[in-house]
Parts: structure tokens; sequence; C-alpha cells
């Protein structure tokens, strides 16, 4: 059987047994919207991941574009199946009707797009670039720009980018030199150089729209200074497209990703590369940053999309192939058994389980704070989903890269092997700790800003949501343990948090930080307890007559995680709290 | 400045100032050395390391060797740089004067190796495998064996391989199926297939020796049916080399090692493969494993040797990179810090040195157990090389490799490019949980055999061993509270040995095993650790003046893995006496 790339059974249970789908489909954003229409976004997805992303992988990853004379090419599978892509509309799917969407709850849009990126992230790659900046426009640009370059982008018309990232810069926004020059004609002359610009040129579309930030002339130094313009490869001019000066002088050579390019690029090195403000001056990193939260859950849907086709293709290989006999029989006449026998196969397929359907049903509760926050006016949705976030992004790009080497691992001397896609999925999934922020400024965010925003309103709500969970999780029949682990979880986050916190408002910053790393991943350990145990109140009182082994494997994932990695907070607070300063008082010089 | 592979102060360090090298030097077979002769030994490795193998690792990595009308050629740059390794003669530099060596004591060859490792794994795999082979004819073959096909390895002028793996049998070697049928000239007709062959072929020099393991016509099944034989290449007739009847009939396209050709065998397809018996009938397997813990000694030192050459390029490139600023000093018009500034950097470097050091020590200490148990004669040095091995294997496939993703981790996006080799050193890396028994095999090893072996005897050196450690860091004034961790250390594998064996003895072998994945880590642990503290030790009292930041350093790593690794011990003891069964009872057919 091919490789289901998410299993379905997992879609179900979540929409259906473990959400109470009803909370959305009453709010009126979604009023159009049932179950039923749902299942058609899904089913859609699902065929377009399985008969043409997937089939795709291989050839895509085994020969990247091509930069010649300036312009990339992509591979020519790539734009033949591109049309399919296009053609789902998922870049404005959850935008309104008005700019030509289908208003579905972000909710149900995760899942469908967590198979298209199981199937061939670098692919879904596009689409997710090109539905955040046109977002970007959606939701500060003028109506002029709304016209001229989000509806072709949204219509799939053109493709976009996220332009950000300077050589000399890096994650240091703060320190971007690109330079927009005031002109009398309303746009502005834009110089400078980006790197890292995925998506930065291709030959699958008219046009790229790439939205940049850049400094106004006279604009304050730091991160108060820098706009967000649109700047496009090519612009409109008396209703055609013209060359827009923006050059690619360069392609990164990326271990994963391979189909999509990842590009440094000039701008106006001929002095005729125009931009358009979008918003006001001074604004890019404030509306960049109402954007990033989407895209940090999408790059955390890539690390579980990216784990979970690897944990499907490790479990069949662990079933099919035959290797050894159990331990105490080992009688040499009998035949070898399937290696899914062996308890330390099992117990690294269950952590693959554990890791990616744990962070699978965080994603989509994230989106499910999403849909209340922005359409349901829920206020602790926004907080939950603030709070949410860091934990979101990073734990599937570095649990799931874990996952990714136990599917290589279980694949033995072939999974070495390029022959066989683990070590391809390995080196995609890399890449999802360093973009959107690196985990290490995702634990800073997640501490110094996040768990101690509005006086601990953040994690207030967290622990009334756990705890709302541990009701449904005792009326099920949990094991009382499970809970009582659980909501002890929450306490020793709050306890520690305000510990912390007050080492910050004495004014030691340094001291509150320094072990951020350790508190990013005693939150993630609680997140992903909490999301196993609502799983397990939803399993223990499963409707599906059929699905009594798929109830089991939820509890017995639940358990592992609660029993195994749960317990390793107590250590991970106490190095928090005691400040262990091995690494902190390290001086750079001694090594 | 270039990469240094490793650190030369470790290996001064180590040799000066960790060890006793008198020990060694005492010993009648190491009688014609001192610490000068080990400085020629190790300078000449390392010069060769880092002027000739290091510049040619990219282009080896980048055109792996190709397989053309069944015959593997090499890169050229190999063929160039071969003889320059080959004249190293480490392939023979432990070996006694009589067989052509050096009588070097293997604590000098695994630093001196470790070199070469670090500077090219691939190209010392040609090397080891040599020496691999060379040593079992020497050990159990005949005298006629070793004149025509011992000599010739160690001298350099051929190769040899271990050919044990099978495409059916993969890790089972009670399963292998290769026949050797008995002709009445004194030689055996080999037929069958062997897979994963490294350096099963290539142009790098005139012969090949496969250590091949066969069943002789009549064998019993299993294990105890297994035979070793001397299967060339080419065999030796009336005084010329022709064709042996071993094909190649495939190359696996492994992801890194991509000097080294990985590849499929066929021996005997025309029916006139001869080969030689070496030893006894029925006794390949205990052959093997006799020289096994060598090749698993050598396992761990490719995994610290390829942790350390990527911790290198991650240090100097954390020193080098500029970005950002501290926290609380975000003033953009300062210029940004190198981001060793940060402390999270700090602490991927110092998770990094921990790892690497940590284990450069086990490997030497591994090492030297094995001078003192073959030619001093010290039992105890014996238990500890046997007790060790698994850890000495696996600790630096695991860690290491996760030491791997920190070098990539600090090299941010550009660690994602392959312009940057730290993304190959990670693929380097991850065949070693992988070959000489992955490291699933290697925990049921040391618990199921090596650390219940002897009623007991094995742990007791250790803990012996440890005391002697604590004695002198105690004499040495580092902190007290350090060394009664590592000892109360000691005691945890004491007592959960025994807790786990009595499981064993009772008849629940299952349950005795359930956790040995956690038990091997947390012995890992606690070897590490152990290792920490002697080093702190030799810190503490360090003789040479200039380097006072080189043991402040070591002491901090000291530290780091005492307080943050140190402690998790208690949980993964807790998991394996409780048995924790969650992927113990799970039925596969629930996934």
């Amino acid at each position: 059987m091919a490789n289901p790339l998410l299993d379905d059974r997992d879609v179900e249970f979540l929409l259906d047994e473990v959400l109470d789908l009803s909370t959305l489909t009453t709010l009126p954003y979604f009023a159009d919207h049932d179950r039923g229409s749902f299942e058609l976004v899904l089913a859609s997805a699902r065929r377009v991941a399985r008969e043409v992303l997937y089939p795709a992988y291989r050839a895509l990853d085994e020969q990247p574009p091509r930069l010649i004379d300036g312009a990339i090419h992509v591979h020519p599978r790539l734009k033949e199946l591109w049309p399919r892509v296009r053609e789902l509309g998922l870049q404005v799917a959850t935008r309104p009707s008005e700019v030509g969407g289908l208003q579905l709850p972000t909710t149900v849009f995760t899942l469908a797009t967590a198979y298209l990126m199981a199937a061939n992230l670098s692919v879904y790659g596009y689409v997710g670039l090109t539905q955040g900046a046109a977002h970007l426009i959606e939701a500060f640009g003028s109506e002029a720009l709304k016209r001229d370059y989000m509806a072709p982008m949204y219509g799939g018309a053109w493709t976009g980018t996220m332009a950000l990232t300077e050589p000399q810069a890096g994650s240091s926004l703060s320190d971007v030199t690109t330079t927009a020059e005031p002109t009398a004609d309303g746009h502005y002359l834009v110089r400078g150089s980006k790197i890292f610009i995925s998506a930065g040129d291709h030959d699958l579309a008219d046009n790229i729209v790439h939205m940049t930030l850049a400094r106004l002339r006279g604009a304050p130094p730091g991160i108060k200074g820098v706009s967000l313009l649109c700047v496009p490869k090519r612009r409109l001019e008396g209703g055609k497209l013209v060359d827009n000066d923006v050059a690619v002088t360069g392609m990164i050579h990326k271990i994963g990703w391979r189909g999509l390019p990842s590009l440094a690029l000039a701008y106006g090195e001929r002095g005729d590369c125009r931009g358009w403000l979008v918003g006001e001056p001074h604004q890019g990193i404030s509306y960049m940053f109402q954007m990033m939260n989407e895209a940090r859950i999408m790059v955390g849907l890539n690390g579980v999309a990216t784990a979970s086709v690897a944990y499907q293709e490790s479990l069949a290989y662990a079933r099919d192939r035959p290797q050894g006999r159990p331990l105490g029989a080992r009688d040499p006449a009998t035949p070898q058994v399937p290696i899914v026998r062996h308890p330390d196969v099992r117990r690294m397929l269950l952590r693959q389980k554990a890791i990616v359907e744990g962070a699978l049903a965080l994603l989509v509760r994230a989106s499910w704070y999403s849909d209340l926050a922005q359409h349901g006016g829920d206020a602790r949705a926004q907080l939950m989903l603030d709070l949410l976030t860091p934990i979101a992004k990073s734990f599937p790009a570095e649990r799931g890269f874990e996952a990714n080497v136990l599917a290589l691992q279980i694949h033995g001397g072939y999974g070495y092997s390029s022959e066989y896609l683990p070590e391809a999925w390995l080196r995609d999934q890399k890449l999802n700790s360093i973009h959107e922020g690196t985990t290490g400024i995702h634990a800073l965010d997640l501490l110094g800003r996040r768990a101690v925003a509005k006086g601990g309103a953040a994690l207030a709500a967290f622990a009334a949501e756990v705890a709302t969970t541990c009701d449904r999780a005792r009326a099920a029949g949990v094991d009382a343990a499970w809970i009582a682990e659980v909501t002890r979880g929450v306490e020793v986050i709050t306890g520690l948090t305000a510990a912390l916190g007050a080492r910050g408002l004495a004014g030691d910053v340094e001291a509150m930080m320094l072990h951020a790393a350790d508190y990013l991943e005693l939150c993630s350990i609680v997140a992903i307890a909490w999301q196993w145990l609502e799983l397990a109140a939803a399993a223990k009182t499963g409707r599906r007559a059929d699905r009594a082994g798929f109830y089991q494997a939820k509890l017995a994932a639940a358990q592992y995680w609660i029993r195994t990695e749960l317990p390793r907070i107590d250590h991970l607070a106490g190095l928090c709290r005691s400040g262990e300063d091995s690494y902190g008082r390290l001086d750079p010089d001694w090594l």
C-alpha cells in the first residue's frame, strides 16, 4: 500500500470525536459550512496530495531548480503539476468571500494542507508563501495594491514571497539596511540585498510579489524604522508587466525542500526597482509579526507533516521486514519475525506516534483558537494562540526531527541510503528549527514575552483550558493518575514562570532567560501531554465500533507520553530555577 | 584558521595529565616506546589528516565512487592521496613486530586515528577494514593464509573487508545462508550474496580480501553453524593473481561516507569462487566477536571524530559571525556582537564539547583497558573493556549525532546549505547508530549479557574504577557534590541491574529487557559523568600555566554534564524498574 501521508482516521477522530465542530459552524463567518463541505475540501486536498504531489516527491528532491542567466527554472514535473495545486485554491481558502475566499475554518484548512505538506513540502511552500504575502496586502495594503497585487496572488495566477532576511543581519531584523527612497510619483525606489528568499524566482507564474522589509529615507535606527513594501518582480505599467529590477544573484544549495529555490536577491542594481508602501511608515515589523503567527503555525505543521509521512513509512516497513526472532525464542529453524515484533522497534514507532499525533492535535488546537479569536471574538482563544505559537512552531521542528531519525533507524542500513525516502524527510525537517525564527529565538519569545504577558493572563487561560480537558478526561474514565500528572505540569509551569519573571522584574534578565531552552522544552512537554489527555478522553469514549484498536493505540501513546516524557519536567524546572551557570559564565576565550 | 579537527590540547591533556603513560611503557610489549615516539606517530597522523585528507573531504563527498561494468572506480583524488595514508602504516601499528607492526599502544593509536577520521571518515574506512580483516587472519588463520593474505594487507598493498551481512538476514547473523562446499584441494567453493560490504570493490589496490561468514556443507542451523572464510577478490595461483568469481552486483547510494563504496556482492556465480577456512569449522561468529570489540571501538571513535570536526567548525563560526545584541543592550546604534555572546549559543557549544570530549575520554579509556588486558594480563581491564564497549560504540553515535545537529543549528540558514560542511558531517554520523550493531542491539547486549556477566564482576570492576576516580577528584579538590553524584550514579546502576537481572533469572526476560534502551542511556550518562569527573580532577590540578582557560572550560563542561545530564538517571531507572508497558503491550495491529 502506498504511504497514506497522514492517517485518515486521525483526521476524522480530531474533527468528529475530539472537537465539537458546531462551535465553529454556528459562527456567522463559517455559516455556509458544515461537516460535508469540510469533507469536500479534505478529500480534494488528499487526492491531489496522494495522486499528484507524492509521486513527484523524489524527482523534485533529486533535481533542484536551476539558475540560468539570472532566472530560475523549476523541474518540468513541477510545472506540470502546479495547475492541479493552484486549482485547489488553498491560498485563499480561509479568506472572506469578498476577496474570493471560501471562509474555511483554519482548523480544517490545517488538516487539509497537512496532507499536501506531507506529500511534498516544497510544492506546498509556493502556496503558503503566496497566502502569507497576499494576506499582508489584504490586512494593511491600499485598495490599489489589493487590486493590482493581492488579487492575482489569491487568484493563483501569481505567487508571493516574504523578503525579510539580509546577509549581514540574519535573524536580527533591526539590522535591515535595504533602503526605500520616496519619489514624487507615490512609489519608492528600493535598493538592497536579501538572502534566503524562498520562491524568490521561478518560472511557474508570470509574476512574483516580494513583501519586503526596508528603511524609508530618514527612518529611525533599529526595529522602529523598518517599513513594509510591496515590490513585484514585474510591475504593472499601462496594463502591462514590465521588469522591476529585482535580480537573482545566487541560489543557496539547500539540503532539503529541494523543489523550492532559496535565493539571494538584489533590488535596484539599475536604480529602477519600485516598491509601494504597505500601510504606515515604520510599521513593517509590527505588520510582519501579525502575520508571523500564521507563518509559524505553518512551519509547525510542516514539521508534523514531515514526521508523519516518515512515521507511516517506517510503520509499513516494520510490519513487512522479517528479521531476527523474539527474545527467548531463538530457534534458528523457526522463521524470522517482522521487526515490529521487537519491543525496541515498537518503542521507536510509539515514540514517533506520540510526537506526530500529539503535535498534530496541538496544531489543530492552535488553529481552532485562531478561528475562535478571529471570528468569534474570543479573547481567551487569542491568549491561547499567542501562548502556544512558539511551542506549536518549535516542538514539531525539534521532536519531529527526532521522529524522523527514528524512522530512518527502523529502516536500518537501507534507511542510510537514498534508495529509501526517510533520509530525504530528515533533510527536509531540519529546516524547521531554523526558519521563521530559530528554536533559541522562540524560547526567548515564549519566556520573555508570551508567558509573562498581560500579568499572567495567558498562563491563567492555559490553566483553565487544561482544567476543561481534565474534566472531560475524568468524565470519560481516563486514569486519574494521568489527570493528576497533567494538572501538576501546569502548576509547575505557573510556579516556575512566576519565579523567573520575578528575576526579570528585579532587573536580572540574563538570569531569567538563561535556561529559556529548558523552559520551552518543559512547556512543550506539558502542552503535548495536555493534548494526549484530550485524545485519551476522546478515545476512551470512542464512538466507532470498528475502531477499537485505533482507540487502544491512542491510549497507549497517551500513556507513553505521560509516563515517559512528562516526568522530565521536574528536572527541567530545577535547571531553570537553579540557574545552573556552566554555559552562562563560560568565557568563549576559554574554548 | 583551518579546522583543527581535534583540539591538540585535548590530546596532550589526555596523554600527559589524565593518564599515567608509564603504566603502559613499563609493559614489555610497549618497551620500545616513550612519549617521544608517541608524538611522532601523532604528528604524522595529524599532518596527513590536516594537509591531505581534510582538503579532499568535499570532493569525495560530492562525487562518490562509480560502478562501471562491474568494477568500482573511486574518485581520482582518493587514488592520489591513498599512498600518503598507506605509508602511515596504521593498519599494522598496534600489531607485534613479527608481523611488521610497531607495537603501538591502542591508547595512542586511537588518538592518532581520530584525526584521520575527523578529516575524512571514508578514507580511514579503508584502513580500518583492512586492519580488522588482517587481524582476523593473524589471530585465527593458518600460516599459509598469513603469508598469502594477511601480510599484503598489513603491508598496505591490499585491503580487506568484513563480509557478514546478507539481504535476507540483516543483523540476524544466525540466518546467514552463504554456503561453502569442501573440495579435495583444501579450499571451499563459496556461493551466496552479501550486502552493505564497505570497500567491497575499488581500484585503490591490486586485491581485496573478504573475511566472509558462510555455512559449510552439513553445518548445524543457526549461529553455531557459521564459519569464517577468507575469500579474496583475486586468488593466488602459481604466484599470480587470478579472478576469484566475486562479482559486484550493486552499489548502495549512501547518504554519507560517500568516499567509501557500500556494495552488494555475489560469490560463485560461475561456480569458481574459492575460499579458505579460517580456524575451526562453525566458529565464525565467535571469531568475529573477538574482533568485534575492536570494530565497535572504532565505530565509537568515528562518532567522536565526526562530532569533533563539526564542533570545531561551529565554534569558529560562533566567534566570527556577528548577529544581534545581548539581552538588555538592544541599542541598534551599537554594533552587532558575535553569536558566541548569546547564552543559548554557548549552551549549544558547551553541550557539544561535553559530548565530544567526554566521549573521546571514554574511547581513550577503553583503549587503555584494551592495552592493559592484552599486554598486561589485567583481568579487571578486560572486564571493563567488555562492559564499556556497547557504551563506547553507541554513545558517540547517538549523542554525537545530536552534537552534529547543534553544530548545524549554530550555522543557522547557512548550516542548511551544502556550501557549509556541518550538514555533510551530520550525514556521515548517522551511519554510526546502524552499522556494527544498531543501538537497539547494543542495548540488549549491555543489559542482557555484559552487565550481568560473571556474577556481577564487571559492574564491581566499574564501581572500583569509578571509586579510584573519586579519590583522585577528592584529592584534587573537585566539588564534593559532583563526586557524590557520580558515586550515586554507580549505585543506581548496580541496584537497577540486580533488580532487572532478578526478573531475567525468574524467567521473564521480556520484562527484564523491555527498557534496555533506557538502561543503555542511563549507563552511558553515568560513564560519561565518570570521565568528566576524571577530566575535572586533572584540570583542577592542571600543570600548564599557559592553559588556565583551557582548564576552566574543562571544569565548565564537567559541571554541565554532572548538573544537566546526570540527574536524568533517576527517571530512566524509574522507567526500567516500573516496566512502563505502553510499547511492551502494544499490538502492532492497533497502529
